[in-house]
Protein backbone atom coordinates (compact mmCIF):
# COMPACT_ATOMS: atom_id res chain seq x y z
CA UNK A 1 0.00 0.00 0.00
CA UNK A 2 1.42 3.43 -0.95
CA UNK A 3 0.11 6.14 1.42
CA UNK A 4 1.35 8.77 -0.53
CA UNK A 5 -0.69 7.68 -3.48
CA UNK A 6 -3.75 7.01 -1.14
CA UNK A 7 -3.71 10.15 -0.04
CA UNK A 8 -1.73 12.81 -1.49
CA UNK A 9 -2.42 15.58 1.29
CA UNK A 10 -0.63 13.53 4.00
CA UNK A 11 2.91 12.71 4.49
CA UNK A 12 4.29 8.84 5.20
CA UNK A 13 6.59 7.71 8.03
CA UNK A 14 7.19 4.74 6.02
CA UNK A 15 9.86 4.48 2.97
CA UNK A 16 10.82 1.33 0.92
CA UNK A 17 14.73 1.50 -0.75
CA UNK A 18 14.39 -0.73 -3.70
CA UNK A 19 17.50 -2.21 -5.49
CA UNK A 20 16.79 -3.10 -8.82
CA UNK A 21 17.23 -1.48 -12.35
CA UNK A 22 15.97 1.89 -11.74
CA UNK A 23 16.52 4.65 -9.85
CA UNK A 24 17.83 8.06 -9.78
CA UNK A 25 20.62 6.82 -7.04
CA UNK A 26 23.22 4.62 -9.03
CA UNK A 27 25.16 1.91 -6.87
CA UNK A 28 29.14 2.54 -6.89
CA UNK A 29 29.88 -0.51 -4.26
CA UNK A 30 27.95 -2.60 -1.98
CA UNK A 31 29.82 -4.10 0.85
CA UNK A 32 28.90 -6.77 3.41
CA UNK A 33 30.93 -5.12 6.02
CA UNK A 34 29.09 -8.01 8.87
CA UNK A 35 26.83 -10.84 7.80
CA UNK A 36 25.40 -11.95 4.50
CA UNK A 37 25.21 -9.52 1.49
CA UNK A 38 22.91 -8.64 -0.47
CA UNK A 39 22.30 -9.06 -3.54
CA UNK A 40 23.89 -6.58 -6.34
CA UNK A 41 21.71 -3.89 -7.83
CA UNK A 42 22.87 -1.79 -10.23
CA UNK A 43 20.12 1.20 -8.69
CA UNK A 44 18.29 2.65 -5.81
CA UNK A 45 14.77 3.85 -5.92
CA UNK A 46 12.88 4.99 -2.64
CA UNK A 47 9.43 5.43 -2.19
CA UNK A 48 6.82 5.99 0.15
CA UNK A 49 4.97 2.84 1.44
CA UNK A 50 5.55 -0.24 1.87
CA UNK A 51 6.75 -1.70 -1.79
CA UNK A 52 7.86 -5.41 -2.17
CA UNK A 53 11.15 -6.96 -3.99
CA UNK A 54 9.14 -8.34 -7.20
CA UNK A 55 11.13 -7.33 -10.14
CA UNK A 56 13.56 -6.03 -8.28
CA UNK A 57 16.54 -7.29 -6.56
CA UNK A 58 15.63 -6.49 -2.83
CA UNK A 59 13.01 -4.21 -0.96
CA UNK A 60 13.98 -3.11 2.34
CA UNK A 61 11.45 -0.96 4.34
CA UNK A 62 11.94 1.41 6.75
CA UNK A 63 9.94 3.77 9.15
CA UNK A 64 10.99 7.12 10.63
CA UNK A 65 9.98 7.39 14.63
CA UNK A 66 10.85 8.66 17.65
CA UNK A 67 14.33 9.16 19.54
CA UNK A 68 15.47 5.97 21.40
CA UNK A 69 18.41 7.47 23.01
CA UNK A 70 18.89 11.41 22.31
CA UNK A 71 18.59 13.92 25.08
CA UNK A 72 17.43 17.53 25.45
CA UNK A 73 21.02 18.57 24.94
CA UNK A 74 21.92 16.46 22.19
CA UNK A 75 18.59 17.00 20.64
CA UNK A 76 19.04 20.31 20.58
CA UNK A 77 22.89 20.48 19.60
CA UNK A 78 21.84 18.32 16.29
CA UNK A 79 18.89 20.19 15.42
CA UNK A 80 20.90 23.37 15.72
CA UNK A 81 23.52 22.38 13.35
CA UNK A 82 21.76 19.51 10.54
CA UNK A 83 20.84 20.42 7.55
CA UNK A 84 17.85 18.55 5.17
CA UNK A 85 18.36 15.71 3.07
CA UNK A 86 17.85 16.54 -0.98
CA UNK A 87 20.52 19.62 -0.77
CA UNK A 88 21.71 19.75 -4.46
CA UNK A 89 25.00 19.76 -3.65
CA UNK A 90 24.46 16.18 -1.86
CA UNK A 91 24.94 13.78 -4.82
CA UNK A 92 26.52 11.16 -2.99
CA UNK A 93 24.76 9.16 -0.58
CA UNK A 94 24.92 6.04 1.50
CA UNK A 95 22.33 3.60 2.78
CA UNK A 96 23.44 1.30 5.38
CA UNK A 97 21.38 -1.66 6.91
CA UNK A 98 22.32 -3.14 10.22
CA UNK A 99 20.98 -6.11 12.26
CA UNK A 100 22.04 -5.93 16.06
CA UNK A 101 22.36 -9.19 18.32
CA UNK A 102 19.40 -10.47 20.45
CA UNK A 103 22.14 -9.84 23.16
CA UNK A 104 21.75 -5.78 22.59
CA UNK A 105 17.90 -5.97 22.36
CA UNK A 106 17.82 -7.75 25.49
CA UNK A 107 19.21 -5.14 27.51
CA UNK A 108 17.77 -2.77 29.65
CA UNK A 109 17.76 0.79 28.06
CA UNK A 110 20.16 2.83 30.55
CA UNK A 111 22.36 -0.03 29.22
CA UNK A 112 22.07 0.65 25.76
CA UNK A 113 21.86 4.24 26.18
CA UNK A 114 25.90 3.82 28.59
CA UNK A 115 26.88 1.95 24.98
CA UNK A 116 25.28 4.30 22.52
CA UNK A 117 27.09 7.69 23.98
CA UNK A 118 28.75 7.22 27.66
CA UNK A 119 30.82 4.47 25.84
CA UNK A 120 30.82 5.00 21.98
CA UNK A 121 30.08 8.78 21.68
CA UNK A 122 27.34 7.78 18.88
CA UNK A 123 25.87 11.19 18.86
CA UNK A 124 28.69 13.12 19.26
CA UNK A 125 30.65 11.41 16.47
CA UNK A 126 27.83 12.42 14.07
CA UNK A 127 27.78 16.17 15.22
CA UNK A 128 31.53 16.46 14.21
CA UNK A 129 30.30 15.97 10.62
CA UNK A 130 27.62 18.45 10.57
CA UNK A 131 25.97 19.73 8.76
CA UNK A 132 28.24 18.55 5.87
CA UNK A 133 26.70 14.67 6.08
CA UNK A 134 23.15 14.36 6.80
CA UNK A 135 21.16 11.48 7.83
CA UNK A 136 18.07 10.02 8.81
CA UNK A 137 17.12 7.02 10.66
CA UNK A 138 14.39 4.52 9.11
CA UNK A 139 13.55 1.54 12.39
CA UNK A 140 12.59 -1.81 10.78
CA UNK A 141 12.74 -3.93 13.70
CA UNK A 142 9.12 -3.40 14.67
CA UNK A 143 7.80 -3.40 11.66
CA UNK A 144 7.47 -6.87 11.58
CA UNK A 145 8.94 -10.33 13.19
CA UNK A 146 10.77 -11.21 9.99
CA UNK A 147 12.69 -8.07 8.95
CA UNK A 148 16.21 -8.58 7.90
CA UNK A 149 17.74 -5.09 9.57
CA UNK A 150 16.79 -3.56 12.32
CA UNK A 151 17.76 -0.21 10.98
CA UNK A 152 18.93 1.83 7.57
CA UNK A 153 20.41 4.82 8.05
CA UNK A 154 20.78 7.07 4.80
CA UNK A 155 23.36 9.40 4.47
CA UNK A 156 23.97 12.58 1.88
CA UNK A 157 26.87 14.59 1.42
CA UNK A 158 28.90 15.97 -1.36
CA UNK A 159 31.94 14.32 -3.42
CA UNK A 160 34.76 16.68 -1.40
CA UNK A 161 33.34 14.87 1.62
CA UNK A 162 33.82 11.12 0.71
CA UNK A 163 36.56 10.85 2.71
CA UNK A 164 34.78 12.62 5.66
CA UNK A 165 32.21 10.15 5.17
CA UNK A 166 34.49 7.32 5.30
CA UNK A 167 35.77 8.75 8.63
CA UNK A 168 32.97 8.63 10.18
CA UNK A 169 31.30 4.93 9.70
CA UNK A 170 34.99 4.27 10.46
CA UNK A 171 34.71 5.72 14.45
CA UNK A 172 31.63 4.05 14.59
CA UNK A 173 32.61 0.67 13.88
CA UNK A 174 35.70 1.20 15.88
CA UNK A 175 32.97 1.70 19.23
CA UNK A 176 31.83 -0.61 21.80
CA UNK A 177 28.46 -0.21 20.32
CA UNK A 178 29.40 -1.95 16.95
CA UNK A 179 30.48 -5.40 18.73
CA UNK A 180 26.34 -5.53 19.22
CA UNK A 181 25.99 -5.31 15.27
CA UNK A 182 25.86 -8.97 13.37
CA UNK A 183 24.86 -8.04 9.89
CA UNK A 184 26.09 -4.81 8.07
CA UNK A 185 25.55 -3.80 4.61
CA UNK A 186 27.74 -0.33 3.07
CA UNK A 187 25.75 0.55 0.12
CA UNK A 188 27.23 3.43 -1.69
CA UNK A 189 25.46 5.48 -4.13
CA UNK A 190 26.12 8.15 -6.83
CA UNK A 191 22.83 10.87 -7.71
CA UNK A 192 22.54 10.40 -11.20
CA UNK A 193 19.01 10.71 -12.80
CA UNK A 194 18.75 8.59 -15.67
CA UNK B 1 0.58 -14.71 7.22
CA UNK B 2 0.30 -16.51 10.61
CA UNK B 3 4.18 -17.42 11.55
CA UNK B 4 3.48 -20.11 13.40
CA UNK B 5 1.84 -22.00 11.23
CA UNK B 6 4.82 -21.62 8.51
CA UNK B 7 7.17 -22.70 11.09
CA UNK B 8 5.66 -24.09 14.06
CA UNK B 9 8.99 -24.34 15.87
CA UNK B 10 9.63 -20.70 16.05
CA UNK B 11 7.88 -18.19 18.50
CA UNK B 12 6.95 -14.88 16.92
CA UNK B 13 6.30 -11.37 17.91
CA UNK B 14 3.60 -10.67 15.87
CA UNK B 15 -0.08 -11.03 17.56
CA UNK B 16 -3.65 -9.92 16.62
CA UNK B 17 -6.65 -9.06 19.13
CA UNK B 18 -9.35 -9.97 17.17
CA UNK B 19 -13.29 -8.45 18.40
CA UNK B 20 -15.65 -10.37 17.41
CA UNK B 21 -18.47 -13.68 17.70
CA UNK B 22 -15.59 -16.08 18.62
CA UNK B 23 -12.72 -16.49 20.81
CA UNK B 24 -11.92 -17.70 24.33
CA UNK B 25 -12.33 -14.67 25.96
CA UNK B 26 -15.65 -13.15 26.17
CA UNK B 27 -16.12 -9.28 26.14
CA UNK B 28 -17.94 -8.18 29.87
CA UNK B 29 -17.06 -4.41 29.05
CA UNK B 30 -15.84 -1.72 26.64
CA UNK B 31 -15.13 1.88 27.93
CA UNK B 32 -14.12 4.55 26.01
CA UNK B 33 -11.36 6.52 28.48
CA UNK B 34 -10.52 8.43 25.73
CA UNK B 35 -11.12 9.33 22.19
CA UNK B 36 -12.73 7.50 19.79
CA UNK B 37 -14.45 4.19 20.89
CA UNK B 38 -14.40 0.86 19.06
CA UNK B 39 -17.11 -1.18 17.47
CA UNK B 40 -18.77 -3.36 19.97
CA UNK B 41 -17.58 -7.17 20.32
CA UNK B 42 -18.75 -10.08 22.24
CA UNK B 43 -15.75 -11.74 22.16
CA UNK B 44 -11.96 -11.47 21.60
CA UNK B 45 -9.56 -13.91 19.89
CA UNK B 46 -5.78 -13.80 20.45
CA UNK B 47 -3.88 -15.33 17.39
CA UNK B 48 0.03 -14.87 16.36
CA UNK B 49 0.66 -13.06 12.91
CA UNK B 50 -0.94 -9.81 11.28
CA UNK B 51 -4.14 -10.67 11.03
CA UNK B 52 -6.88 -8.45 9.24
CA UNK B 53 -10.95 -7.19 10.97
CA UNK B 54 -12.62 -8.76 8.00
CA UNK B 55 -15.59 -10.48 8.90
CA UNK B 56 -14.79 -9.10 12.62
CA UNK B 57 -15.50 -5.93 14.63
CA UNK B 58 -11.77 -5.13 14.42
CA UNK B 59 -8.40 -6.52 14.90
CA UNK B 60 -5.65 -4.39 16.80
CA UNK B 61 -2.10 -5.75 15.43
CA UNK B 62 0.55 -5.37 18.32
CA UNK B 63 4.72 -6.69 18.58
CA UNK B 64 6.55 -7.33 21.71
CA UNK B 65 10.05 -5.38 21.86
CA UNK B 66 12.51 -4.18 23.26
CA UNK B 67 12.24 -2.15 26.54
CA UNK B 68 11.90 1.30 26.19
CA UNK B 69 12.75 2.91 29.47
CA UNK B 70 13.44 0.16 31.96
CA UNK B 71 16.49 0.54 33.57
CA UNK B 72 18.84 -2.33 34.48
CA UNK B 73 17.53 -2.23 38.58
CA UNK B 74 13.82 -2.24 37.62
CA UNK B 75 14.26 -4.86 34.66
CA UNK B 76 15.57 -7.05 37.64
CA UNK B 77 12.93 -6.09 40.13
CA UNK B 78 9.81 -7.08 37.68
CA UNK B 79 11.71 -10.31 36.70
CA UNK B 80 11.97 -11.61 40.80
CA UNK B 81 8.25 -10.68 41.35
CA UNK B 82 6.07 -11.32 38.16
CA UNK B 83 4.64 -14.65 37.10
CA UNK B 84 3.95 -15.28 33.59
CA UNK B 85 0.49 -15.24 31.26
CA UNK B 86 -1.51 -18.35 31.21
CA UNK B 87 -2.25 -18.89 34.81
CA UNK B 88 -5.20 -21.24 36.05
CA UNK B 89 -6.89 -18.47 38.04
CA UNK B 90 -5.85 -15.80 35.34
CA UNK B 91 -9.60 -16.00 34.54
CA UNK B 92 -9.99 -12.05 34.05
CA UNK B 93 -8.54 -9.96 31.87
CA UNK B 94 -8.33 -6.04 30.23
CA UNK B 95 -6.68 -5.71 26.88
CA UNK B 96 -5.92 -1.83 27.00
CA UNK B 97 -4.81 0.50 23.81
CA UNK B 98 -3.64 3.28 24.03
CA UNK B 99 -2.48 6.34 21.39
CA UNK B 100 -0.22 8.72 22.82
CA UNK B 101 -0.06 12.35 21.24
CA UNK B 102 2.72 14.03 18.99
CA UNK B 103 4.14 16.18 22.03
CA UNK B 104 4.99 12.99 23.52
CA UNK B 105 6.37 11.56 20.33
CA UNK B 106 8.39 14.60 19.59
CA UNK B 107 9.98 15.01 23.09
CA UNK B 108 13.97 13.02 23.37
CA UNK B 109 14.14 10.15 25.79
CA UNK B 110 15.30 12.09 28.78
CA UNK B 111 11.99 14.09 29.11
CA UNK B 112 9.92 11.03 27.98
CA UNK B 113 11.81 9.08 30.44
CA UNK B 114 11.54 11.40 33.55
CA UNK B 115 7.56 12.03 33.09
CA UNK B 116 7.32 7.74 32.56
CA UNK B 117 9.28 7.09 36.00
CA UNK B 118 10.43 9.76 38.14
CA UNK B 119 6.88 11.98 37.60
CA UNK B 120 4.77 9.21 36.78
CA UNK B 121 6.20 5.92 38.56
CA UNK B 122 4.84 3.37 35.81
CA UNK B 123 7.38 0.72 36.98
CA UNK B 124 6.85 1.10 40.35
CA UNK B 125 2.90 1.44 39.95
CA UNK B 126 3.10 -1.78 38.15
CA UNK B 127 5.51 -3.52 40.87
CA UNK B 128 2.81 -2.98 43.75
CA UNK B 129 0.82 -5.09 42.20
CA UNK B 130 3.26 -7.89 41.36
CA UNK B 131 2.47 -11.29 40.76
CA UNK B 132 -0.85 -10.46 41.06
CA UNK B 133 -1.37 -8.19 37.85
CA UNK B 134 0.94 -9.92 35.16
CA UNK B 135 1.07 -7.83 32.29
CA UNK B 136 2.57 -7.58 28.39
CA UNK B 137 3.15 -4.77 26.05
CA UNK B 138 2.43 -4.93 22.63
CA UNK B 139 3.95 -1.98 20.62
CA UNK B 140 1.85 -0.91 17.37
CA UNK B 141 3.39 3.13 16.47
CA UNK B 142 6.09 1.72 14.20
CA UNK B 143 4.25 -1.83 12.47
CA UNK B 144 3.18 0.90 10.15
CA UNK B 145 2.35 4.44 9.55
CA UNK B 146 -1.59 3.67 9.78
CA UNK B 147 -1.94 2.20 12.90
CA UNK B 148 -4.92 3.13 15.46
CA UNK B 149 -3.20 2.96 18.45
CA UNK B 150 0.18 2.91 19.57
CA UNK B 151 0.34 0.59 22.52
CA UNK B 152 -1.95 -2.48 23.31
CA UNK B 153 -1.37 -3.62 26.73
CA UNK B 154 -2.74 -6.99 27.90
CA UNK B 155 -3.28 -7.68 31.76
CA UNK B 156 -4.76 -10.91 33.44
CA UNK B 157 -5.77 -11.70 37.43
CA UNK B 158 -7.93 -13.44 39.31
CA UNK B 159 -11.27 -12.32 40.09
CA UNK B 160 -10.58 -11.45 43.33
CA UNK B 161 -7.70 -8.80 42.24
CA UNK B 162 -10.60 -6.85 40.05
CA UNK B 163 -10.69 -4.18 42.93
CA UNK B 164 -6.93 -4.32 42.68
CA UNK B 165 -6.89 -3.75 38.89
CA UNK B 166 -8.93 -0.74 38.98
CA UNK B 167 -6.76 0.80 41.57
CA UNK B 168 -3.60 -0.11 39.11
CA UNK B 169 -5.27 2.01 36.07
CA UNK B 170 -6.86 4.72 38.51
CA UNK B 171 -3.03 5.38 39.63
CA UNK B 172 -1.65 5.55 36.17
CA UNK B 173 -4.83 7.59 34.58
CA UNK B 174 -4.08 10.07 37.18
CA UNK B 175 -0.45 10.38 36.39
CA UNK B 176 1.62 12.95 34.49
CA UNK B 177 2.06 10.47 31.42
CA UNK B 178 -1.45 9.98 30.71
CA UNK B 179 -1.70 13.70 30.22
CA UNK B 180 0.03 12.81 26.46
CA UNK B 181 -3.05 9.75 26.34
CA UNK B 182 -5.31 10.74 23.28
CA UNK B 183 -6.99 7.70 23.07
CA UNK B 184 -7.57 5.05 25.37
CA UNK B 185 -9.77 2.21 25.48
CA UNK B 186 -10.30 0.01 28.61
CA UNK B 187 -11.76 -3.49 27.66
CA UNK B 188 -12.72 -6.14 30.57
CA UNK B 189 -12.96 -10.12 29.63
CA UNK B 190 -13.71 -13.09 31.18
CA UNK B 191 -12.09 -16.26 29.77
CA UNK B 192 -14.61 -18.50 28.57
CA UNK B 193 -14.20 -21.02 26.16
CA UNK B 194 -17.06 -21.55 24.12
Amino acid sequence: MNQAQNDPGRSTRLFSFIGGATGEWRVTSMAAVAGATLAVAPRLKIVSGAATDVGNAWALRGITSNERYVTRNEKDSLQAKQEGLGRPSSVRAALIPIKKSPEWWGLPQDERRRIFEEQSAHVHIGLDFLPAIARRLYHCRDLGPDEPFDFLTWFEYAPAETAAFDDLVARLRASPEWKFVCREIDIRLVRDPA
